[in-house]
C-alpha cells in the first residue's frame, strides 16, 4: 500500500478512500491478537475526513485519501493520547503540528498505535497493552519504542505512519520489520504536540515501505513551527549522492553483533552493495560515537524522562511500566555538574563529527546488531534493549540525521537493516543515496 | 593611541615599538597605585615580540607594534595565568588561540590585567590584587570582571585589550570607562586557551577607544579553531545599517537606572540620536530578556563555575574572594531538572528572539542603568552587581551579539554608555551601526 498506488487507484476509480479504510479495519479486526492500534477511529470519527474529500480534486491534495497511523505520543484531536499509559492519557484538543500538516494535506488518520510506554525502549514489549509482535515472525519482537506504527505499515494497515526518535525509535523498528524509517534532524519535524521522552532530543519519523512515500511524507511535515520551541527551519544542503564516494563505517573491532552471525554478513553485503554503487569504505573509530550514545542512559538526560512524568512518577508509580521506572525513577538524582561535563563530551565529539561528515558522504552502520525474541527481551529487558541502541543511541545527542533502510533477510525470514547517517539538514543527501541502493 | 594612528607614525619614523613601548611602561610605572596590570612583560620577555618586527614590512602585519594588554585569564605562553587567584596560578606554554593570533598579526603583548576573580563580576572590586580603579574617577568603580584591560586601554598603557564576557565583563567596563566593547556571538573568538568561567558561555571579547581598532582586531581574532570545542564558523550575515530601520528599545515600565536620571537623559538621547539616523524606535517587552537574565546567577549555570573551579573550591576555599565562594559554592547542589527546565525557558525566550530581530535592525539598551563608587559596591557587593548585569547577563544566554559603545557623560564626568544588540552572526551589522552613531 504506497501513496503513488492508491493515488493512482483513486485517481482511476478503481477503489476509493472509504473502501481502503474499510479493508484496513478488516486487517485491524484480523489480527486482534496483536497489540498494534491502541485506539482505531470509529466510522463515526472517521467520517469529517472522507467526507472532506469528496469533490475535491485529487491533484490538488498530495496526501488525498491516504491511510495513516499515529504512534500514541503524538496528538490526534479529539482522540485519547495514552503514551501507553491508560492512567496519563488526556484527549487533546487539537492534533500535533506534524498531524495537522499531514490531515492538511489530505491524509486520513487511521488510528493510535502501541509503543514503548512514555516512548523509552527499543523494544515494543513495554506496554500495558501488551508487547507488539514482529510483523514477519510473532515470536520475535517488533523493535520499539514506535512499534505499532511500524507494525502497522508492514501489515498494510496504513501506507506510511508517525513515530518518535530519542534513542532509535524511529529506526530499530524500520529495521525489525523490513520497513524504511526517517529520523531528520533535530527539530526539522516539529514536535509541538509529542508527549516528551527527552524534549530536547525527541524527533516525529516516519516509517513506510517504499522511499517515495518517505520522501512525500517528509516535504510536508518538515514545516517550521512557531511554536514549538525546539523547532528549527529546515535549510537542507543541496548536496546529492555522487558517482564516487567515500563512506564511512566503525572499525571492525567496533562492530557487535551479538553473535548473530548472518546479521554481520548481510552488514557486509551491503557495504559491498554501496561499493558497486562508486563508494569506498572507509573505517572510522566508533569511539566518540560510542561515548556519546552511553550518555543517553547514563547521563543527565534521564532528568528529561523524569520532567515528562514527574506527576505520574511520584504519585502514581504502580502505573508505570516496571523497566521504564527502572530507567526514569533515579532522573531526580542528577546533578547539573553531571549535564555540563557531558555536553563538554558531546561538543568535543561533535567535532569529531564536523570532520567525518565533511570528509565522507555519510557513515553507514547495522541499525541494529541482531533482534531477539519477545522471550529473551523478557528474561532481560535492559541489557538487550542497551545492545539494540549499540548504533542508535548517539543520534540525536550528536545532531545527526539518519534513514534506516532494509537490507536482506536472515534464513529464518527476518529482515536486517542498516542505517545511513549523515550531518545535520543532510536528508535530501541521504535520502539520495538511499534511493541508489534501494534501486529506486 | 589607536591602530591606524600608531601604524602611521611607525611608516613615517615618528616613533618605533620599542618607543611606544617604554612609554607605556613609564605610563604604567605613574599608576602603581591602580591594580591594572597583574604583570607586567620584562624587557627580557618583550625582546622576542620586538626583535621579530625589524626588517619586516609594516604593510605586511595589520598589528605591527601594536600594543595589546590580555586579561588575566586568557592564557600568554611564559607568563602566569593567575584568574585573580595567585593559588590558582600556572604558567602556559602555548598562548590562548586569540592571542596567538593577534602575535602573528604582529601584536605585541604588553601584560596581563586585573580583573574580577575567575571572572565572575561586574565591578572590578572581586581581586585580591584589590580593586580596579576607574580610569576617570578613581572613587569608582570600573566595571568587571575585564576591569584592567577597559583601564589599561583608556589610560593609553594598550591600543586595544582582550577580555571576557560570560556575564556581561566585555560590555560594563567599557560604559564605566568610556570605550567600545565588542561581544562577539558564542564561539566566534575561540575561548581555546581561556580560564573558564561558564564554559558553554564565554566569549572573548576586545576593548577599543574607536570603533576601526574593533574592527581590525575583530577581523583578526574571528577564525574557527579546531580545538575549541565551542568555536562555530563565523558566517557573518551580509546585512549592513541602513538609512530608514526599526529598533528595539525596553518598554520604558521595564527600564531601570536605579535613580540615576542622568543616566536616563543619556540614555533617551542615544535614542534620539538613533532616530536622527533614520531610526525608529519601538518598544518591546523586556519580559524575555529579564527572565533569562535571571538564570545565570539563580540557574544551573552556576554548576559551570563550579566544574571550572572545584579543585581550588574545595581544596583550598579561602583563597577564592569571599563574594566569589558565595556566588559559585552552592553551584554543587543544582540538579539535572534544573538544567534543562532553564534551557526550556531560554529556547522559549530565544523564539521570542527570532521574532524580535527579524523584525528591528537591532535593539538599544543602556549597558548599565548606573554606576557605582567602590565603597558602594563593598558594602552591597552581591546587589548592586546584580543591577549592573540587568541589561547584559541575557546576552550569551540567548545567543546574541553586542557591541557597547560610549554615549556621553554626567555632570560629574563619568560616561554613560549604550549597547547595540543583534542576533548570532550579526557582528557586521551592529559595527556599521555603531559606525554611524559614532560618526566615525
Amino acid at each position: 500500500m504506497t501513496i503513488s498506488k492508491l493515488l493512482n487507484d483513486y485517481k482511476n476509480k478503481i477503489t476509493a478512500p472509504r473502501d481502503v479504510i474499510a479493508q484496513i479495519k478488516a486487517r485491524i479486526k484480523a489480527h486482534t491478537d496483536n497489540p498494534i492500534y491502541l485506539y482505531v477511529l470509529s466510522d463515526e470519527e472517521l467520517e469529517p475526513y472522507l467526507s472532506r474529500l469528496e469533490g475535491v480534486d485529487i491533484d490538488s491534495l498530495p496526501l488525498y485519501g491516504i491511510p495513516f497511523s499515529i504512534k500514541d505520543n503524538i496528538d490526534l484531536a479529539g482522540v485519547p493520547t495514552t503514551a501507553a499509559c491508560p492512567e496519563f492519557a488526556y484527549t487533546p484538543e487539537r492534533s500535533s503540528f506534524a498531524v495537522e500538516q499531514l490531515i492538511q494535506a489530505g491524509a486520513i488518520p487511521v488510528g493510535k498505535t502501541n509503543l514503548d510506554q512514555f516512548a523509552t525502549g527499543l523494544v515494543g514489549t513495554r506496554s500495558p497493552y501488551g508487547a507488539c509482535k514482529n510483523s514477519i515472525s510473532p515470536e520475535y519482537i517488533s523493535g520499539g519504542s514506535s512499534s505499532g506504527s511500524a507494525v502497522s505499515v508492514a501489515l498494510d494497515m496504513a501506507a506510511f505512519s508517525l513515530g518518535t526518535d530519542t534513542a532509535g525509535s524511529g529506526r530499530v523498528p524500520a529495521a525489525f520489520n523490513n520497513l524504511i524509517g526517517l529520523k531528520a534532524s533535530k527539530g526539522v519535524v516539529s514536535t509541538g504536540g509529542v508527549v516528551p521522552a527527552c524534549r530536547s532530543l525527541d524527533c516525529v519519523t516516519v516509517f513506510a515501505a517504499e522511499l517515495p512515500c518517505i520522501q512525500t511524507v517528509f516535504d510536508i511535515i518538515s514545516r517550521y513551527d512557531q511554536e514549538d520551541i525546539y523547532s528549527r527551519a529546515y535549510t537542507p544542503t543541496e548536496e546529492k549522492a555522487k558517482r564516487s564516494f567515500t563512506f564511512a563505517i566503525p572499525q571492525k573491532k567496533h562492530l557487535k553483533f551479538f553473535g548473530d552471525d548472518q546479521a554481520q554478513q548481510l552488514f557486509e553485503e551491503a557495504v559491498k552493495k554501496f561499493e558497486s554503487l562508486g563508494g569506498k569504505a572507509v573505517e572510522v573509530d566508533y569511539t566518540p560515537f560510542d561515548e556519546s550514545a552511553n550518555l543517553l542512559y547514563s547521563g543527565p538526560w534521564v532528568a528529561e524522562r523524569y520532567i515528562a512524568i514527574k506527576d505520574t512518577i511520584t504519585k502514581t508509580p504502580e502505573v508505570v511500566n516496571e523497566t521504564v521506572r527502572t530507567i526514569i525513577s533515579g532522573g531526580d538524582k542528577i546533578d547539573a555538574i553531571n549535564y555540563f561535563e557531558s555536553e563538554y563530551t558531546l561538543k568535543k565529539n561533535r567535532k569529531i563529527m564536523d570532520r567525518i561528515f565533511n570528509e565522507y558522504a555519510f557513515m553507514l552502520t547495522p541499525t541494529t546488531g541482531t533482534i531477539y525474541t519477545i522471550e529473551e527481551v523478557n528474561a532481560d529487558p535492559i541489557q538487550l534493549n542497551t545492545n539494540l541502541g549499540y548504533y542508535t543511541n548517539f543520534m540525536n545527542l550528536l545532531d545527526l540525521c539518519a534513514i534506516a533502510v532494509p537490507a536482506g533477510f536472515r534464513e529464518n525470514g527476518l529482515p536486517f537493516g542498516v542505517t545511513i547517517i549523515a550531518d545535520t539538514f543532510e536528508e535530501e543527501k541521504i535520502m539520495d543515496y538511499a534511493s541508489n541502493y534501494l534501486g529506486v
